[in-house]
């Protein structure tokens, strides 16, 4: 019998070229593949639920994948600890029932932006918070944001469509902005999010921050479906997956 | 006229072979040494409060140089920062009268020890915090350094010494076990540090912690004046030098 096994990572994407596996570079899923192949005789196909950038962390990434009956998932993950090191951590490995699929069982992703305006940079947060120093009006951002809720077609804040004439739309159930001292931090939820969406997003709402752009214009970015109407897309490095949600027969992540 | 220009900085020690300049190896001296020479003609020699060893980190190390009168700290403080980047930061650099020296006026070091005991370790702090997962007799790692801490011969604490003949008496004003959740933090203060004296003290702290060394034996260990009387040196990159403490001529740092 087959049955489905359901990893959540947590990692440093600073030394990896993204999720992804890619010709040619490191990537987070070459070597999570790599480490089960150790254990399962051939590397397993992952499916992930969200494919983050270069340089994007994870606090709560989910992967899947099919694997017999008979493997254990304690052992799966004391052995993914035990070759993986801190760099990338498995927190957790449990069998789900079969058909549950990371990536489209997964009912919401929910990711943080830290920015930092401060007048000098932190060597100890470097990795994990884009250092953006100057001034930010975190109220118009805040309302820029309220008008961004909902669902909508966010063709604006997509760097590429995946597939053509792939749908555009999708559910942003939350985006806020919350500051402390010099410190910003955006989160957002959504079903899903579209490549580069969230640092669109932050990229947009900080040049509202920055008087380039009106609280009130989002709605004409939203219906102008064009990518040179958002604002610039965020660094990649202040972002992190925060964690993945599931109905109630894929459970919470 | 020549005065003296202090400088105050942060760093991430990870990627460096230490403070102190050595041949063939990248340390913070010589980066910091190396920039200031574009803007002064020849590197000046660095005068600092803390030798920290390779993987040590700072939040406020304190060097000093001999610069002509017309040498302005600001425009010091902005190449820095404008060059190193944010692994190694200037806080603060500011014109002190003649005689001020780094290391010598320094009248106390504060050092931080992070550690942390959880199941798994964490991604986001690995650089700079010991993973040790398993438990740790907290009370005993405190009743231990109660007796540890005054003005004694730290000999057993010092791995070798840097002239022979000379004194391992120190001041250790402070060292505290602070706890909380899985993580644990040690801070030590003292007039002056030996060589790997912190390491040496929170892995002495850690062996009473694991049972395999009592409290009460630490008035032994200070009297054998013996490096292998004290407990294993802690790894480097759990460690931080805080702050420099200067007396009033000096100003603090």
């Amino acid at each position: 019998m087959v049955s489905v096994i359901k990893l959540t990572l947590a990692y440093d994407g600073t030394d990896f070229r993204g999720w992804a596996r890619q010709p040619r570079v490191r990537t987070v899923q070459d070597v999570v593949e790599d480490t089960l192949a150790r254990m399962l005789g051939e590397p397993p196909s992952l499916s992930v639920a969200g494919r983050t950038d270069a340089g994007v962390h994870a606090a709560g990434q989910v992967a899947s994948f099919p694997a017999p009956d008979e493997v254990d998932p304690v052992r799966v993950q004391r052995m993914l600890n035990g070759v993986l090191g801190p760099e990338v951590v498995c927190l957790d490995a449990r069998q789900m029932p079969d058909g549950f699929d990371a990536r489209f069982s997964a009912t919401g992703r929910r990711y943080l932006y830290r920015l930092d305006r401060a007048d000098l940079p932190g060597p100890f947060d470097a990795r994990f918070v884009w250092y953006r120093p100057g001034e930010l009006a975190v109220g118009r951002m805040r309302a820029a944001a309220r008008i961004l809720v909902g669902e909508h077609d966010f063709g604006s804040f997509c760097r590429t469509p995946e597939r053509p004439g792939a749908s555009t739309v999708r559910d942003l159930r939350r985006l806020t902005v919350r500051a402390t001292g010099t410190r910003l931090e955006v989160r957002a939820e959504a079903n899903a999010f579209l490549h580069q969406m969230v640092r669109s997003l932050v990229g947009t709402l900080v040049a509202v921050g920055e008087g380039k752009l009106e609280p009130d214009a989002m709605g004409e970015v939203l219906r102008a479906k064009d990518r040179s109407a958002a604002g610039p897309v965020a660094p990649a490095h202040g972002l992190t997956l925060l964690r993945v949600t599931y109905g109630r027969r894929g459970g919470r992540s």
